[in-house]
C-alpha cells in the first residue's frame, strides 16, 4: 500500500477541480478502504465541478477541499476492526446514501430516505481517486462477472431500475412512457425492455441520446422539442385510447409534468424522479391525479438493497446490457475531458467512466473494442 | 304500485328545484326499480341545485328536467328480465359510478374509474323520489341491520373509507393527518379510528364540525384558520419529529396542499381526494414528492365493491358509528330546508337525510331519539 | 350462416368422442356466437375424452352429449340483444371461467374464483366445433396481429403468466425455479424469460419438453427423474446459497412439493398451481412455510382480465414467442390424432391445435413453415 | 454499578434452572448493557426449562450454563464505543432475532428471517437477570408511557401483530378466524379488534383463555374440543356463506390446519404461525390452496421494525390494551412459581412477568390494582 494517492479534488468555490496527491484515507472501524477500479461522472459531480448555487448551499466553500465522485467500483483492501460483512478482496460498489440507523425510515427498512442521511462525495470525500473509504453499511458486493466500467454505473442504473419498477415492481406486460433522455432515462429504457414492458415510448430531445434509447429497446421515439407529432394523441392511439399504464417523469420540466399526466391512463402509475427546475410547478391535480385515480411514486435514490440485488442478477445474466450508455472512457488524470463532455450541449455524451489505473483502462477498452 | 310518484326535479338552469309528480321510471331489462327509504344530499346536489358553472357544463340546460340525488337506500320492487344477481325485496344502496364494461379500467377490475362512465343523478335521473331505477351492476345489497339513514350515506362514507385506506389498506398502527372538516372528512375520522390509526390529527375550520370530529375519534384538533399553533411543527412534535405516516387531503385548497406535503413523513402516503379550487395548483414537487419518496394515491369514488364490503362489515358490527355526522333529517317534501342548511356558511350542518315516506321518517327520528 | 356445423362431441361415458353435425347453438341475449378459427386441446379435454373418475363425477353421464373444448379463438358472428361490449367481427378468445356476478369474489374483483362458477366445455357445450356460444362477460378481444393458433392457447398461457407473476407481479430481476415440464410449465418459462427473471431453473422429466424449455429461455435444466445432480444443492449453489426467490409448483407430485419448499429462499414466493395427485399431501409446514416466512399463492385460472391484458401486450409486441410449445396442428376432423398425441407417454407433444376450416389450417401451416 | 447480579441460569441438561449471582455481562463495542425492569416467560423458555428434545438439539448441553429469557424491557446503562443509535437512559425492549447483516434476507430488508441468525436467550445469555447485554442493532426504544410489564411482552405481541397483519397489513373491515388460545392468539384478538377487523372468531379450548379473548374483543367463541357446534358451518353461516377473509393458524395441530383451510374464503389469506406438532402434516392442497386461490403467509418473528413501530403507536395511544393477558407477576427470585404456572394444564395462566427489582414489582402491582 502506498502512502499517497492521486485524487480529483474540489479545492476552490469556482469552476473546476484539481488533480492532487493526497494521503490514503483513514477511516472509522466500521468503514472499509477500497482500491478504485472504475469511477464515473454523475450530474451531481458536474454541479459541484461548476460550483453552482446548489453546490454552494449544499456543500459550502468552508468544507473544501473535498474529493469528488460517488459512482464507483473497486476492490476492498482493508476493513475496519468492527466490520462484519465485507471482507478484504471483495469487489464492491457503493450505495451513496449513507443512512443514519436511528432515522425512523431506516428502522422501517426505507434505508434510502431518512432525515439524517449523508451522501458520499457530497458530505464527505468521494471516489475520484485511487482509494476511497466508505462505511461497510453501504457496500454492495458485485458479481465478479460484471466489469468495472459497468459496476461503477450501477448507482445511476439503480435510480433507473427503481424508477421503472416503482414501489411495487409490477411492470410485466404493461406499457410505459419514459420522459427524458439523460443517462438515467436511457438506463430506464434498457431495464424496462428486459423487465417485460410490452411497449416503451421515450420522449427526448437529442438524436444522439435517442439512438441509444433505440438500441436499448425503446419502441417509439417521440421528440419533446418538435411539433411534427402530437405526442399525447400518438401515445393514446398506440395504447388503445387509454394512455400508458406507467409514466416515468425523468426530465423535470413543466412540459414533462404536463404531458406526463396527460398520457397516463386512469389508475396508472407515475414515477416522479426528475428534479423540477421550478421547485413548485403547477400540476393538473384534479384531472391528472384525483379523478384519474393515479398512483404517484416519488423516487429518491434506489432501494437498499433490493434494487442492487435485482440489478446484480440482471447484469450477471447478460440479459441487461447497458454498455451503449457508456459513451466515453478516460484515465482519471483526464477528468477534465470527461467534465467537458458532460458540460457540452447539445449533448453528445451520456456516461463518462474514469480509470485510476492504466491497466484497468486498457482492459476496459479491449472489452469494448475501443482503440 | 302507483302510477306516479313524488320527485325533486331540477327543471330550470337556475337556483332551485321543484317537487313534482312524475311517472314511475321505466328501465332496461338489466336495471332494477327501487322504492326509496332514505336519500341524502351531497355537495354535488348542491352544485346542481345552485346551477353553477360546473353544472351548466357537466349537465347542460338541454338535459333538464332531471331528478336530483344519488345517495340512497331502498327496497327493490321490480327487477328487469335479464338481471342475475339482485332480487325483489333486496335492501340496496347504489354505487353512483355506472361503469361501462368495455372500458379498459373496467376490464382490469378498476370499475370506479373509466373513460366512459355515467353518474347516477348527473347523467340520468336520480334518487330524490319515491322510486328510482338503477342498473343491477351498481346495486349493493345492504345488511338489514343498517338503518336507511345510515345506508344512504354509505356512498360518501365509501369515499372516506377509500381515502383512509388508499390503494393498499395498510393503515393499522399508523399516524394520520386529515385535512378538511366536511362530511367526508368527518367520516374519515370515524373510519380511521375504527381501523387502527393510532394517532389522528384533523385540520379544520369550524367548531361545529370539529366537535363532530372529536366525537368520532380525532385525537388532535388543529384549526386551519387560526395562527395560535404552528400546525406543521405541532404535528412533527407529536410524531417523533418525522411527520405523519399518512395524510388525507380532503379540502382542495392551496394551503391544504402546502401543509399536507409538509406534514407527511418521508416515504409516507398522501391520499389526494379534495378537488382543488385552482385546477393547476403549485405543488412542492421536489421536496414534497421526489426527495420525500412519497406515495400519492388519487382517490375517485370508491372501490367496487371492496370498499362497500368493508363498510358493510364495519357498520353491521356496530364498531363504526357515523351517526354523529347526520345533523339533519327532513321529509322529502322539505328538501328546500335541507338545501338551505347545506348552503349556509359558516356551516352548522354536516349531512342532511331526506325520507319520501312519513313512516320511515318517524322511525328514523325514533332511532335517533329526535322528537 | 349454415344451419348445422361440425362438432367434436362427447356422447358416451367411455373413451373417445364423435365428430357430429349439430345445429348452430342458440344462446341467451347476453351471449355471443363465435365462428371458431382455432381451438386447442387441454389436459382437461383429455380427462373427459378418457372419461376418468374426475369426468364422471364432475360432468356425469346424464349430461352427455356435450361438445368438448374450451381453448379457442374466433370471430364473433352474432351478438345477443343485451350485449354491451362485444361487437360482430370482434376477434375474440374466451376466458373459460364463467363467473357468477353474485359471488362475493366476483363483487371483490376476483372474477376467476367464485363459489358458483361454470366452466366452458365442462358445464356447457364447448368450442371443438365450427361455432360456439359464450357469455359476453368472458370474451376477450384479441389483438389482430396475434394469429389464431397463438390466440387459442392464450387460456393456458394465462395460467402460466398468472403462476409466474403471482398476485403481485413482482418478478423483475429475481431468480425462479419452475417444477414441471408440461405445456403450461413451458409457457411459464417463456413468460418468465420475457418478464425479467434473471435466472430460470426448470425441473422436468422429458428431453422433448426440456428442449422446448431451453428454446423458450430456461437457463438451467434439471431432471426430476435422474440422480446425477443433487437438485437442491445445485439450485442453492447457483443462488448464492439462499435458494430461489420464486418457485412455481406445476407438477403436482409429492416430490415436487418436497423439493419446491427446499429450494425456495427464506421470504420467497411459492406459486401453487399443480393439482396434487394425493389430495392431502404431506407438507414441510414448519421449515418450508412458517420459519421460512414463505408466501404461497394458490393459482387457479388467471386474473380477469389483468392476465389477458398483459399477455395481449406481450404477444402483440413480439417479445413473447410461445410458438415452440405448439408441436402439432390438425384439422378439427383429425381430433383423434390430436388426442392420441396427448395420451402418448413419454410425451413427445406439448400443445395440439385444431382448425375447423381448411383455409385457417393452411394459413397456420404457412406461418409456421410446415408443409 | 455493582460487580455481580442475580440471574436465572440454566445449568444442567434437565428440568429446572438456578438462581445465581453472576458477573455483570461484558460485551462488544456495538452492544449495550441494560438494567432489566421487567422480563417475561415465553413458551421457548419453558422448553429450555424442561430441557426437551428441541432444547437438547438446539442449544446442547455443552453450551450450558446460560441465562434464560428474551422478553424484556429495561433501561440502557452503558453503550459500547461503536454504538450509534442507542443512548444511556434509553428505555428499550429487545428484538430477539439478532440478524446477520450479511444474509441476503437482511440485505433485502427482511431482518427477521435469515440464514445465519442468532436468538437472544437461546444462542447467547438472555434477560432473566438484573442486567443483560444485547446488540444495539436489535434494540427498540419504547415509549415512556408504556409500563415495563407491557413493554416486556411486546416481543410476543409482535408475533401476534405480524400474524394478524400478515405481509400486507390489509385487514380493515374484514372478517377473521383465530385458531388457538395461547397468549399470542389472545394478543392477536386484541390487535385484530383495534385494527378494524369487523368480525372475529376464535377457536380455542380453555374457558380461562376464552374469557380473556372475549375481554379483548372476540365476537364469536368456538371450542375446538367440543362438538356441540359445527364450527365450519357456523363460520360460513356468519360470513355470508363464503368463509372468513383471513384465518390465523396459531395452534399447530392437524385439526387446526384442516379447519383453517375449510373456513377460509376463496381468495382469502391464511397466516401460518403455529408450529406444527407433526413436522409434515397433511394439507388439503388442492381445495384449500390451489383451487381456493389462497394466499398463505408464513409468519416467523415479527417485522423489524415495522411491527414494533405499529405496536408502540397502538400501545401508547391507549387503544390497544393487552393487560388482560398478563395473569401473573412475580419477583425474579420466584421464577419457579412462574414456570410452574406455565407448565400446568389445563392452563389457567396466560403470561407471567418477572421483576428483578422489588420497586418495579410493587409499582406494577399498584398499576394493576393487585395486592
Amino acid at each position: 500500500m502506498p502512502d499517497t494517492m492521486k485524487a480529483v479534488v474540489k479545492t476552490k468555490p469556482k469552476l473546476g477541480a484539481e488533480l492532487q496527491r493526497k494521503p490514503i484515507p483513514t477511516y472509522p472501524p466500521d468503514w472499509v478502504l477500497v482500491k478504485v477500479r472504475a469511477t464515473s461522472i454523475c450530474g451531481t459531480d458536474v454541479h459541484i465541478y461548476k460550483w453552482d448555487d446548489w453546490s454552494d448551499k449544499r456543500i459550502g466553500a468552508k468544507n473544501l477541499p473535498q474529493t469528488l465522485g460517488h459512482e464507483v467500483a473497486g476492490d476492498v483492501v482493508e476493513v475496519g476492526a468492527h466490520c462484519k460483512r465485507i471482507k478484504v478482496d471483495d469487489y464492491i460498489s457503493a450505495e451513496t446514501h449513507i443512512y443514519n440507523p436511528g432515522d425512523l425510515n431506516a428502522m422501517l427498512g426505507q434505508l434510502h430516505i431518512g432525515d439524517h442521511m449523508q451522501i458520499l462525495g457530497v458530505d464527505c470525500d468521494g471516489a475520484f481517486a485511487e482509494y476511497f473509504a466508505v462505511p461497510e453499511s453501504v457496500c454492495w458486493v458485485n458479481d465478479k462477472s460484471i466489469p468495472p466500467e459497468i459496476a461503477t454505473i450501477q448507482e445511476p442504473l439503480g435510480n433507473a431500475t427503481y424508477t421503472v419498477l416503482g414501489e411495487d415492481s409490477d411492470v410485466a406486460g404493461k406499457t410505459m412512457v419514459i420522459i427524458g433522455d439523460g443517462p438515467i432515462a436511457l438506463f430506464a429504457v434498457g431495464v424496462a425492455r428486459v423487465c417485460g414492458l410490452a411497449k416503451i415510448f421515450i420522449i427526448g430531445k437529442y438524436d444522439f441520446n435517442m439512438n441509444i434509447a433505440k438500441k436499448l429497446g425503446a419502441d417509439h421515439l417521440l421528440y419533446a422539442n418538435k411539433d411534427d407529432v402530437n405526442r399525447i394523441q400518438y401515445i393514446r392511439d398506440h395504447t388503445g385510447g387509454s394512455g400508458a399504464d406507467i409514466v416515468l417523469e425523468m426530465a423535470g420540466s413543466q412540459q414533462a409534468l404536463d404531458e406526463g399526466f396527460q398520457v397516463l391512463r386512469k389508475g396508472g402509475r407515475f414515477s416522479a424522479f426528475g428534479v423540477s427546475a421550478d421547485p413548485k410547478p403547477a400540476i393538473d391535480y384534479n384531472n391528472g391525479i384525483v379523478f384519474k385515480g393515479a398512483q404517484i411514486h416519488g423516487i429518491s435514490g434506489r432501494r437498499m438493497f433490493d434494487t442492487w440485488y435485482r440489478n446484480r442478477n440482471l447484469l450477471a445474466s447478460g440479459r441487461l446490457d447497458i454498455s451503449p450508455v457508456i459513451t466515453h472512457m478516460f484515465k482519471l488524470e483526464d477528468y477534465k475531458a470527461g467534465f467537458d463532455e458532460m458540460m457540452t450541449r447539445p449533448r453528445h455524451s451520456a456516461k463518462c467512466v474514469l480509470f485510476p489505473s492504466s491497466e484497468e483502462f486498457e482492459a476496459a477498452k479491449k472489452r469494448r473494442g475501443v482503440k
